[in-house]
């Protein structure tokens, strides 16, 4: 089962790790114990839509990204072919690697 | 503040009305109490994350569907101009409506 908690967890890591920041520095400016953000980013709590805002608010990255950089990648361990709002036959060079559903 | 919770739970009802389903048909295909159900979709209640898998299940709608809708409609709240996949100049007739970041 893909859990939608284990990939918040990752894109929350990875973000931070981008952005060169450590655990501590975020969960202090987010207003979150260190421990719990912690078991966030393990994918083992999961994160109230509060404290969401809040995380993502203290790596500077707005939450629809991170949901989307989420769906992404639920997409790729659903193996969905999530459409682009971009028609594919609007584009270029364009070829279905994945079968339509 | 946009909340995640906010959201998903329009989506989820979106996709049930779009299917022609009750609250109690999802329910119980989800094996989630009808009123618990319904509390997600107002947004007064966080779905944990096997629940969401639970009620994506019944839905027919993979999570990460659901997800890329979620992260779509945040962006618009947020106005965050969400890059796509597919480069824009790729795109025969884009043209930028939205500021860039």
């Amino acid at each position: 089962m893909v859990l939608v908690r284990q990939e918040i967890g990752d894109v929350l890591r990875d973000f931070r790790l981008q952005n060169g920041r450590t655990l501590r520095q975020v969960a202090s400016r987010a207003s979150v114990a260190l421990g719990y953000l912690s078991e966030i980013e393990r994918g083992q709590k999961e994160a109230s839509s509060e404290i969401l805002a809040s995380v993502a608010d203290a790596l500077g990255v707005p939450i629809s990204v991170i949901m989307r950089e989420v769906a992404d990648r639920m997409a790729v361990l659903e193996s969905v072919n999530v459409p682009d709002t971009v028609p594919a036959e609007l584009v270029v060079g364009y070829s279905s690697l994945t079968p339509t559903r």
